[in-house]
């Protein structure tokens, strides 16, 4: 794929400024609403059940993410899901923490099972344990996958009907059939908490403006892990990080993006 | 008015460190804390039914914003707030998507009918929603206000008798008969998520110190607005620019104040 | 003590990388996970009634803090409390606020009853009320003790069993026979909410690397304020000593940790 395809992509979502409504965790709420701004979305966080099929009915995309779950919620996560489902806007679903405890696992299969979800994006620990091929989590981090990453996404994309993200040194994003291996990013990134969650916000936007989303995942992907590269240079640890991280994703121009873009197939 | 009359009010927080009670949104509830402490008051956040109406007898301002509304926080936003009213504690209400659900449309409503709202603050479609001039919101963003701003913030206010806040490139203030435009302020306050939330925390804190709210709230907003054009000056993009902002609010003197502030009468 | 002492504990946590689990408020949660980050440890914040047991069980620490209770999460601390106690994992309480409600003073004598606490971390204030000893308590803020604090806190680990630790410009590590005082940190750090809170997480990091918790509490604290030190010397107000205070946590090595230390007997 050439560059441009990609960076075409980040034109849109600054143009269309796409809704993103989030259900997700109290503790990586601000980052993920904030970097939604910096990627050119606008973020929106509701989950009441009141209003929560209401506002994703108005979204470009929706994001469900488990790090702080509760009964409530994934009530709510569902209403929304199938709200969305029904104007046909896509779910991403982060499954922080699948694997940790039976209750994540648990709710991740009935979310699964009740909401039509689109991209299913996680670690490597958590996509192994909702994959069934292994995987060790351990609060929220991930503590690998046994075997080939690549085969394994693509077995479970296939078997579940979801486009695939693996989040790593190097990223995957698989519909079954194709895949793209991202290697944007820096080791900094995981010296703050929230920049999975962040990359899932991230996805979200760019799926609203594409319906290619395989493409858009990448590309969201790679956007997030060049502004990472970016601000890791001028960053004098985690705190000055965060700070340098929504300024690079936020002055990424298109022309910046198409010339740092690291995508390429297995 | 003269500038000093705006520069005694930042004074009079900082001397008199105000305690300003919080029920708000899971999204920016820490910015609100932080500039709420660079403003020179002193935040509280606490929402449980069994606390909130004493906490709120012991505050100088009590804030209602309803970002991430659900019932039992609406249920302790309103005996917060009568316990506030009882005590003459004057109470602002951010009604943060008013007209994006009917969920926080009815719920601002039964809000304003509850307690004694001193001071309503909202962007141009949520007054423009709750004031039955028109307005668009979508998500938590405003798209306008149709037709003249003052007149329908004087008008809204004269009927519902509370001090009306427009937020945005100039900002209004209003008990109805008397109105003051405040133009500090700089674009990249709308880089990041929660400048409309912490504006209504620094407006508390400068409630807290003086009955002239219409004043009050107008050297509030112009505070604020005024750090955000310093943070501005230094900043690389809206992670920088964030953390100078507290930085720019907290290092504010007086005199610095009396010399920066921009508010007139239209 | 022997500096060393204290910066093996650092050296300790940086290879273990405990995890920390809390049940916290959603102020200052992000910086608390932030902070334990920094420290070495791993956070992992969980409160749902179906999974905290099985959470708080796979941890190194568990830390417990009231800065915005409700009911339902303070019945999901006791059960976290109790599956920690169980497996003799420490458990750290921050009883934020207490003396300000009555509800925040009976939260806390209930965790006290319910659940075996290794340490408790307040301010000279909420140590005040808790001892009964007198303090005064707004909103959050402390507003001293009346008396020798050291006495205050010994008597009270003696009566109660927990290690005692009173934040203030000397911070107070007692467990009744033994006594530290540390006298890092720095008044910036008060200009930033949730810094107590923080200082929970990273007691709580250091608490899981070493059975001698009067040591490894005082070795925290240092090397909190110790980080505070430095991140003020690069400051320009509150946002970028907050984005520092993070920096400078974690790139303090072991060595600097020693020489930076100032932890001494009454």
């Amino acid at each position: 794929m050439r560059p441009k395809e990609f960076s075409d992509l980040l034109s849109a979502v600054r143009e269309k400024r796409p809704l993103v409504h989030h259900l997700t965790n109290y503790v990586t709420v601000n980052d993920c609403a904030n970097i939604t701004l910096a990627s050119g979305g606008a973020p929106v966080m509701a989950d009441a059940p009141e209003e929560v099929a209401e506002m994703a009915a108005m979204a470009g995309a929706l994001v469900l993410n488990i790090g702080t779950l509760n009964k409530a919620q994934v009530a709510s996560m569902i209403l929304a899901g199938k709200a969305a489902n029904k104007k046909k806007i896509p779910v991403i679903l982060d499954p922080v923490g699948a694997g940790a405890t039976k209750f994540r696992t648990e709710t991740v299969h009935a979310l699964m099972d009740e909401v039509d979800i689109a991209i299913l994006k996680g670690n490597a620990g958590e996509i192994g344990v909702l994959s069934g091929t292994g995987g060790k989590v351990r609060g929220v981090d991930s503590h690998g996958l046994t075997g080939d990453a690549v085969a394994i996404a693509r077995d479970f994309s296939k078997s579940s009907g979801f486009i695939v993200c693996i989040s790593g040194a190097t990223d995957i994003v698989t519909d079954g059939k194709r895949t793209l291996l991202v290697d944007n990013g820096h080791a900094m990134m995981g010296s703050i908490s929230g920049t999975g969650c962040m990359a899932a916000s991230v996805i979200g936007a760019f799926a609203a403006v594409s319906p290619d989303r395989v493409k858009s995942s990448a590309a969201a992907l790679a956007a997030f892990g060049l502004a990472g590269e970016r601000a890791a240079g001028r960053a004098a640890g985690p705190g000055s990080f965060k700070a340098a991280l929504f300024d690079e994703l936020s002055s990424l121009t298109p022309a910046e993006f198409a010339r740092g873009v690291k995508v390429h197939t297995p």
